[in-house]
């Protein structure tokens, strides 16, 4: 039913490998290093760069900039706006992951100008921080938060969300919602241990940054970069999982460094 | 001999696993994230918050803060000490890793008005770090000194420092010492290996805060959380030690992922 | 041929091992856990402090200072020829990764500031950011560059550089260039996966920083850390390469922590 849609993501996957594009990438110092990685495995560039007087210069000639709240500060939120700013301009698209929205008020604060100044072409977030950018009720507990799982209200909310604000909206957890405001996939693909490491949000957003390099259809790259995650935590499961979380995420990476389009059209459960 | 302890010990790891406890950690941009995966390792939820903005807040949902020293500057001094006031008022226990303590005057400034504003549930660190504490002339080498080991008499510098701070004063090493002032425990577990790879002892810290928010006795969370990395450490030894450090510290989260109750009070070596 | 040289540098990893000389850097967040590790896995005690209230301090009491401009900001940069100068005075080698130059003006900038504040024992960069340095053009697509490769040009370049800078000079990438200005090396070690996993050039200066720690012959201390990596890397591939970029990675720093001087000298291809 979706093969179509499956050959284009495999497609964009095939992209990023053979143009190498370039992901600027504003984050946060506790995750940084695997979401350099899993860019690198799935076969993209990673440049973090985060100072005021480089993030716009950097990010205006990137192919993709990822915006990562995770550990931001006063400093480094300048920083985001400039980038942004500056990747809009040079029609550079940019992904949002607004880590712990709903868990302080600087993050909130941080996320509305984020959203006032910059468009993006993806937000990705789990269901309480898109329910918090919606003007839902959270419930975010931390950063790892998402014990609560979508439902038939979620799909609503995201196309609703997605459609005001003009944006691919991606609301990861047990099944995956991608919506442009009109069309809407669900991705079953994924394992529970990914929620026993830490940064497997971030690594995904890194990876949807890394195929919005390489199209310009974001919603497909969106549901790409999920996709590539959810089939890496199945494999790495298979691989490692019963040795224990240090080397399940060992497993993860060599699962995306692994990934190529026919299986990833292959094992995909898109809905 | 210990039996009652280790049982209470192994109930506190029980908690952890069952509560799920929320773990602010302003810690260091070298091994933050494996203090996070550590974190989740052990079961409970971690977030990295240092922006002075949002630090209290967080602090006080909390249900433990962890302040480490390892790449302080002036900007996270604040938020340390903003958290550490913000979680003393709110009941939160706070642990600190005073991580090269005596090594700079920054370091050393830092851990004095520390341990002057805030009260700690636990201070952790190797044999230097806690003598420079107490006065006493240090051999902080570096970060990862140690090479001196405690003997009686560190034993008893550690009892009256603990006393005079009113919190439970943690020394790791060849053997550990935990102590609250009144009560000493000794632990003769764990592996040379630890100490070639960077941040054993930061993740070690973090396991003590992931204890200290699931329980009201910080003696058995600071005895317990070094439990686990000692065990750990012999475990990751015999899985995987003769390939090298690499496969050693992905064995060590793996071992701690895998540790449960029975087993940690099996494999304790407790005086 | 060089087996007299390979003796040399034989010799000084084994100083390493022997001294565990302590290795100051300011470096990026990105990579800084891996560079800790490595130091580690050679046989040194890494020391990562980038406040400027105490860069200089500790810079004066470390065996080696490495400078990594991969993340810098305005406030690392201060950071950066503070601990320089304080390095100079002291007589401690400094090692200079100019991460990136010619990627932005703050980068290039920078990279001149340094050049000329500090005095450099060793400056190891890929192609494109030595020719940046030597006033070339350059070709820095982001902070992974390198898919140019160096020839006979190359060489002539890199000499005139040392000569000019009274540095050594070392440019990784499909064969290696080391020079002093007169004496050139070339070394033919390394695996082409070794781009695949982020910050192996990072890791790479670190080692060249911690045989600058055991040594005065700072020529033999770059070619002794590079070769270290490149062996590492071919043993890494050896072992794990086919499982994917995650495992190939964690048996980097196994090869690195089980590398000895006999099978260095055995292994080392050397021009």
């Amino acid at each position: 039913m979706h093969n179509d849609t499956l050959r284009e993501i495999g497609g964009i996957l095939g992209a990023v490998r053979a143009k190498k594009p370039l992901v600027h990438q504003i984050t946060n110092y506790v995750t940084v290093n695997d979401c350099a990685n899993v860019t690198l495995a799935i076969g993209a560039s990673p440049i973090m760069a985060d100072d005021i007087t480089e993030a716009a210069d950097i990010a205006s000639v990137a192919s993709a900039l990822v915006i990562n709240i995770g550990t931001l500060n006063s400093r480094t939120v300048e920083s985001m706006l400039a980038a942004g700013r500056a990747a809009n301009a040079a029609g550079v698209p940019v992904v949002l992951d607004p880590v712990g929205a709903g868990a302080s008020r600087l993050r909130n604060d941080t996320v509305w100008k984020l959203l006032e100044e910059v468009r993006f072409a993806v937000v990705r977030g789990n269901l309480s921080e898109i329910r918090f950018i919606a003007g839902l009720d959270a419930n975010t507990k931390g950063v790892d938060a998402g014990d609560v799982e979508a439902d038939g209200d979620s799909v609503a909310m995201a196309k609703a969300l997605a459609a005001r604000l003009d944006t691919v909206v991606a609301i990861t957890g047990k099944t995956d919602i991608v919506t442009d405001g009109g069309r809407v996939l669900q991705l079953d693909n994924g394992h529970p241990m990914l929620s026993s490491v830490t940064g497997t949000g971030c690594m995904t957003t890194a990876l949807v940054g890394s195929l919005c390099g390489a199209t310009d259809d974001y919603m497909l790259a969106a549901a790409g970069g999920i996709l590539c995650m959810g089939i890496a935590g199945e494999r790495a499961y298979a691989a490692a999982g019963a040795r224990g979380t240090g080397s399940f995420r060992v497993a993860l990476i060599d699962a995306l460094s692994q990934l190529d389009a026919p299986s990833l059209e292959k094992e995909a459960r898109l809905r």
